[in-house]
């Protein structure tokens, strides 16, 4: 079962288009999105309430959707505006629509109960479209539960261990964060890992515009169910970081990694890694964008793999280490809106 | 569950082969099918009786068949006939035989009760070796429950939709037929579309020996579980076409559509497109079933992604729009069937 | 469900190589393999006791594995040696390990309750190393229940019919064998069929030094779950064959065929035909290596055909011939340590 009363990232801005559809399977549920006159991103149950076609094999009639196997017409809303053939189109024939918002280059949907859908609960991701800011948006397919890409993200160690030669350094194998847990709304994480006089990890170095040791800093923000943001970055030894001055030389990062679950066990992953510096540079956008790519491919692997085992052996417990401390931590946070979804329903069935 | 108290296409009469087997699942069960010394089609379960050997990869031998896993030979009545090594064959030693009719070129199967198979109950293909007609049997594979198939099939708004630039013109979105039931034996639908003062849809123009505006008709039987035999044509208008009359130059086709179950969510599907015009021309019967072919995968592409979601949305109902009467009474025959079944099954099994 | 309390091949020797690992699902779980400083083999559940991700995409280290995940390091018993920045491994965090002795280059694992793993158990396959013998060691990997591929190696009629260009003459379809049923320990049948006067099957002539009719022997112990081993072999008529008198020129081999369960539709299969001429003649092993993979590729199309019907039509029975007093006799061996299993579960569960 998944989460459903909160926002979920569907799409990079430039995944739907202005002409036809995207057609994606969340939490599930076969969903189409396409974009009215304006431009807006819509959302609509992927299935015509008459025979089950999926709209996204459909004709895009301007803010409408028509599907293509008996022609009957959808507005943005879901409600269906025409039926050939037939002078009155009954009251309530409609297909599902979901919230929808575009914000910082990603659309997000609400799947759960539409009266409780508050756009204000959506994170902030600024540096998507910031001009101070660069990047490049990248989509993963995960074969495997959301939970253990989450897993994966609150628990840094694996750094040392997984990414040696791209993102890690022997550092990160000891090295313990700072955890932060609010439990205010539906909660949030907040995770800082400083490694003081240490190397670069290789992804650094490639882009450095200076050498030696370094103070350096991961910094981020996790929300349920998959939600992080970070700062990250390099500085020189000495110049300040820990205290927050940057220096002009310093590498300062802004990471996105979000999930979305496909189904029990495949996953949608955006991400992307900005930064504030050489802008205009666009070879070093595009070398960025690759590094972070083979670097997330050695995450995939590993995942992948350990869903494998998962799904192989079904009731195995997992042995919990002192590494864990975060990955518990969001675990908890997911199983607590769990509950209180589980009781809202239970509240709304007897009422 | 299928409906098995019903006389099913099975193949066309070229699918089983002179020597060798053809082997095909259908309603779930594999069946194996081959002919005897005097050129008759044989039904038996392809499923050795001692050890589960398909006997598809067995040998030929005249009237019977070898299972080459350990040499059990039956015959064309599925009795077992001889156990290498063992001097006597014990009495009901045998597999299941299917009784079977081969009639119009179709290879005919009765997968229920054998004291029920009537040979009458078969419905009359005479198109398909006429002198007077001309064909090409087809037969595409389904990855789709076949009623969803018959749903199509019974609705004609489609062709408007889904065939716009092959089988359909714009009329047909709105157009009524009329549509009798029959109740008698397994029932039967009798649907009939009159365009009157129509364009020819793009595949009778391609053919056609005039031009101008047409009287086009559609006027099929259905019977459950999945036949439909069709009288389709274009006359120049005024010619007298509503009237019966059929001018020399007039197009007239005969169809033929044939589902049967392979399982729950595949189906083989048989089809023709018999013309009494230009017989020796062999080029014009290519092109006919090349035409055809292209329309039909115009259907399967939606019917299998209709499948798709609903498999994917499993319990969701389909909501009716005026367009549905006649699947609406297709599926209301079949379900009839089905009930029939299950109550003779239930007599038989208090006797 | 598997029989546990019973040592299973899980690869030649060769299978598990110095460096690195071998994951291999055996009874349904997941195994690896490495060999420890010594070269002695290592057998651990594949699936780190932290977060299941599979060790065998870890690290070997010494007689040890890191999973490289996170960190974790796994003696050769299974004991977690090792928690990256944590000082103390708690008692008891550990990964299955499994019982593995290696013999006449088999690697055998055993993955019931260790207290009852007694290595004197284990068959003899002295021909695998001997100098007197030589072979080339095969594996196949089958889609289907072991059970299927141990019904035919207990009924050699197949030969007849399955290998009538390969292993088979005609006469194996007649054949009956002396079976010797001990119930002593787990169990074990003797097989022995004497072909006398007959003619050579093909592989046989393809390598005999002579010519013409011999007496020819299959004389086989099969132990449950999957153990086969035989003494086959041709001798010129005559020469006193049947009373164990062997001349120089008569054929003889050491046959291995041998499965493991991997699924409940999969299994494993090690074979080889070692012979006891021409040791050095490395052409030879070669040919008598290729001819077998030719006739065992015959049994596999045949037993995994199988296989799709059985699961197609499952809880039809099957119907038993005389041929299969052996097949009927292992499996009756196999439910009965099956049952004892059962019962001494139950006993333990009691006290």
């Amino acid at each position: 079962m998944f989460l459903r009363n909160c926002w979920y990232v569907a799409a990079w801005d430039i995944e739907v288009p202005r002409e036809g559809f995207l057609a994606r399977t969340l939490l599930g549920e076969p969903v189409v999105f396409y974009r009215d006159t304006k431009g807006r991103a819509v959302a609509l149950e992927n299935r015509c309430c008459h025979r089950a076609a999926p709209l996204s094999i459909g004709r895009h009639e301007g803010d409408c959707v028509r599907c293509m196997y008996h022609g009957m017409k959808f507005d943005a809303s879901g409600a269906c505006v025409e039926i050939p053939g037939q002078a009155v189109v009954p009251p309530n024939t409609c297909v599902r629509s979901y919230p929808v918002v575009e914000r910082d280059r990603f659309v997000w949907i609400w799947m759960g109960d539409p009266a409780r859908a508050d756009a204000s609960d959506i994170d902030d991701f600024f540096w998507h479209d910031s001009p101070e800011w660069r990047m490049k948006p990248g989509y993963i397919h995960y074969q495997a539960n959301y939970k253990l890409i989450v897993d994966n993200l609150l628990d840094f160690t694996h750094l040392a261990w997984v990414h040696p030669t791209t993102l890690g350094t022997a550092s990160a194998a000891e090295l313990r964060p700072t955890i932060e847990r609010s439990t205010e709304g539906r909660g949030r994480l907040s995770i800082t890992r400083w490694y003081l006089d240490d190397e670069m990890p290789a992804l650094h170095r490639r882009v450095a515009r200076f050498s030696g040791k370094v103070d350096r800093w991961q910094v981020y923000q996790w929300t349920p169910p998959a939600t992080l943001r970070m700062d990250a970055g390099s500085a020189p030894i000495g110049t300040g970081a820990p205290e927050g001055r940057r220096v002009p030389e310093a590498l300062q990062f802004r990471h996105t990694s979000v999930q979305t679950p496909e189904t029990e066990t495949t996953s949608h992953y955006w991400f992307c890694q900005a930064r504030n510096f050489e802008l205009d540079n666009d070879a070093l956008t595009e070398q960025i964008y690759d590094d972070v790519v083979v670097a997330f491919e050695e995450d995939r692997r590993m995942i992948e793999a350990q869903q494998k085992i998962v799904s192989q052996t079904p009731g195995r417990p997992m042995l919990p280490i002192a590494a864990d401390a975060g990955l518990n931590q969001a675990r908890w946070l997911i199983d607590r809106l769990a509950r209180q979804e589980a009781a809202a329903l239970g509240t709304e069935g007897r009422s």
